[in-house]
């Protein structure tokens, strides 16, 4: 769908370094998993504490690895020197959170000077079955700013 | 906008209790806040543990709160023995969520027998000033399976 | 993805009178094109009469194929008696809509009882190649109301 | 929410060239309302072809008049020399188009340099009583390429 090009030949140790300083992430348990270009993955195991009132992962826990694999799977075909911010994002949630790992799997749809269109899945792994459970569609911007700089 | 008519006179402490269920915001820091007919508020003050790599808040966790908060707006109108469920969502991220606090306000802009719409809006607090830093466009589902009971 | 289980074995000629009584279909000149279950194409020429400011397809007459495409792919997996009402979507606008043809292509992502979460990538036809320019993300009821038989 | 500079004195008249070209909105039989900072108003009489299959306005349609007063609000606030172009929207469905006259009343949320996130809300006017049936949130670009100019 998208050209993948690859501007930025160090763009792994770069998502991983600023992966490590999303304490958000870490607070969650969610490790970053496979990347490559226009891909990124997101990797999160269940546990008591990211739980809504039903006993399910919580849809703002799923939204969130979904968000980040989204943003660093267009980090991946940015220039050095970019960084990438959430403009907007909608998730639709197709079953309960329910699994003993899920896994986030951005994927850039296209991408731009500036925006870079993403899409993420969201699936359940239980007893060896997988299951979709959310599907995110984003808008990123890529940020030149020194202060933004990953 | 919407006539918020009150189906179950306990739904103050029924959402309290439900709350108190959702680990994710405890772990965020999240507290529940004002909740009137059609409105509840949840409340995150700022910690380094709920980041992104740039150092503001997660998306994730702004939508969290955005979420849940709407979410419980929605059970504010519903009868005895619902419960909710999150359908869909949609975030615009306004500004970098930078501050000592955030306040999510969901809101009801429809409530229907299957399904509510509701808003939230994310103010971020600082020294004084208030800043709208998201907002939220959600589906709400409502459940009758007992299993679902809040 | 989805099980697509076809549960009213007269779904296409359904979907075909139901489509020619969508006249804002027409007055766009728009065309149903391919209908199999889970999947229903719309196609719609380029012309002067649906076109913005900049001479491009108006993003709102993209948005209107791809939200009824969309829909007839959520009803090819309804029962029979059953109606379909858009209950939201989203759009992400990838490129300007320039084109000979535009074919925009619905798929069920989840069937539910009541609502099914579908997708429609939005396709450019022009001089022999093809360019993704639209994808939308919707969630669909199933109406059982006499009233809105199909 | 927003503070609304206004950077460009002839905004009104550019609007107003600009909307006469969207050829779309003409075939719909929309007209351009009212215009002030920040806020721009398209009213759509009904008529018979622009319905869907139950003979409500066709959510397409209604979403068309939606983002195109939200492209033009936005427009309201930026530069001479600007062009919008809408990069996303989503539309919640509240109820269904039926009615004698909607109006859409575009209006921004938040303006920026390169974005604005501006949101619509569709009433239907019939016998002296309105409705809100739909509600958008959009994000709108600022072009500045020349091609592109109004």
């Amino acid at each position: 769908m998208s050209d993948r090009v690859v501007r930025d030949a160090d763009y792994e140790p770069k998502i991983r370094a600023s992966f490590d300083r999303q304490k958000a992430m870490a607070l969650m348990g969610a490790r970053l998993g496979r990347i490559e270009p226009g891909v990124v993955e997101i990797e999160l195991p269940f546990s008591d504490e990211i739980v809504q009132q039903h006993g399910f992962v919580h849809a703002g826990v799923i939204t969130s690895i979904a968000d980040s694999a989204a943003g660093y799977a267009a980090r991946t075909l940015m220039d050095a020197g970019s960084a990438v911010m959430s403009v907007e994002f909608k998730v639709n949630l197709l079953a309960p959170a329910a699994g003993e790992r899920f896994v986030a799997r951005g994927e850039v749809i296209r991408s731009g000077k500036t925006l870079t269109v993403c899409r993420s899945d969201v699936l359940a792994h239980q007893g060896g079955e997988t299951r979709l459970i959310a599907t995110l569609l984003a808008t990123m911007m890529r940020l030149t700013d020194r202060g933004f700089e990953d």
